[in-house]
């Protein structure tokens, strides 16, 4: 996934006691200060990684798919290069995650199946009807699977957590997005009201498609509610849904689109 | 582009007479000999670069599309992720070019604007119906602007030589769709006879949408036909797409499509 820009960073990073004797980050614990090779001997945290790595992998293959599909929509050729070089992107995560669950010995394809139908509805469910709305769900795509990643990479061993990273935090393709769709709403406000209605839609499909994978794959729930990791209890995961809610409701009203 | 296998190379590269004495090929001569800065000072020699460099950038920019597209018909992740891998690697080219001609002082745009409808066309017109379709379309496109590639590239000063080389003599990624399209080929023979009707008409369209640039772009198809270059004569474009169409039906057959 693309970073964000610095003003998008959700407002629940770990904050530390600024005093003159914490300046470093309180060491990680538990799963988080074991590398793969030891976190890995439990196999119910081995299943939930092979879950999530094949999850992120098959969304990456999908979103370029979508994004490369979204660049006829763009009205001029400087525009169709900015969608393909965000598919572009995405098509490198992909290739690393794939490469990564093949070097732990796991068959990329099967690991990514489960997660085929939920990621498949989502972009049958939300394709847009033009430019402007594929820009949007462009952003917010980026955006959500960013906080997403953010939120689970503190619940993964060393070595996972530093692929999980290394693919967020890769550039912020999604500015020239933002750029557009203010344009167009300073253009036409009424464009605004569209777009607004537009983004919650995606929001609420993207949760509602979380919700069927959450119920479906048992490794990757319990980890994502703390069951295998350490110090979660089960309405972390709750909390971990508002709050990429809110900080998609804020960036939005950043792009003048109330919600 | 990609490059070819060792075998699929069209046979008419360059032969030197095998003496002791030479162990190295001729010296290039003629504007083969000159740098971008010398050869740019004729306009003419620079408004056929810039005319080769925008059809190449878009041609690249709209086999992205085309591939992502036809990704779609994949009848398997893995598929689907070849053909995506086919569809990034042309984004990069695309990229190359389109710096090339910023770095020259060219709107890359303006320069890509005239070839559009060409491709456009070219594409609406070879929608492949079915995976199979799209794999030859994938081997048939790929190899097809390789030879046009070396073709053009003696023709060409050095720095813009050694860059469409070095977008040519990329990675062979079409080995896959070969085999892929072989395999299908031993499991019902009949295909083979739909797939080398299909071929033809690959090849049909895109001689007929050369025409129409050749027609339409002075400065391209002078160069092309040597009128700005050294040694050519006006049949010599002639015989560069026998060439290629030579080349191309021999790797059909190759590929067990006879024409």
């Amino acid at each position: 996934m693309r970073s964000m820009t610095s003003s998008d960073k959700p407002d629940h990073a770990p904050e530390t006691a600024a005093g003159p004797a914490a300046e470093t980050a309180p060491a990680p614990t538990g799963i988080a200060a074991q590398d793969w090779a030891t976190a890995a001997a439990d196999p119910q945290y081995r299943a939930a990684v092979v879950d999530l790595l094949g999850a992120l992998a098959y969304g990456e293959l999908a979103a370029f798919e979508r994004l490369a599909e979204d660049a006829k929509l763009a009205p001029t050729l400087e525009d169709k290069a900015e969608l393909a070089k965000m598919a572009s992107a995405e098509f490198h995560h992909f290739e690393r995650l794939r490469n990564r669950l093949a070097e732990i010995g796991e068959e990329p394809t099967r690991a990514m199946e489960p997660f085929v139908a939920a990621l498949d509805g989502f972009h049958r469910q939300t394709a847009p009807s033009g430019w402007l709305e594929g820009l949007v769900k462009a952003y917010v795509g980026d955006s959500i699977a960013s906080d997403f990643y953010r939120e689970v990479a503190v619940r993964l061993d060393s070595d996972t957590r530093a692929l999980v990273l290394a693919v967020l935090d890769d550039t912020g393709h999604a500015g020239f997005a933002v750029d557009r769709v203010r344009a167009a709403i300073d253009a036409e406000p009424r464009v605004g009201g569209r777009l607004a209605l537009w983004a919650r839609r995606l929001m609420g499909e993207a949760l509602s498609q979380s919700q069927r994978v959450v119920a479906d794959r048992d490794a990757l729930s319990t980890m994502l509610v703390g069951g295998v990791a350490d110090g979660f209890d089960l309405g972390e995961v709750g909390k971990m849904f508002s709050r990429i809610t809110e900080a998609h409701t804020k960036r939005m009203s950043a792009l003048g689109l109330a919600a």
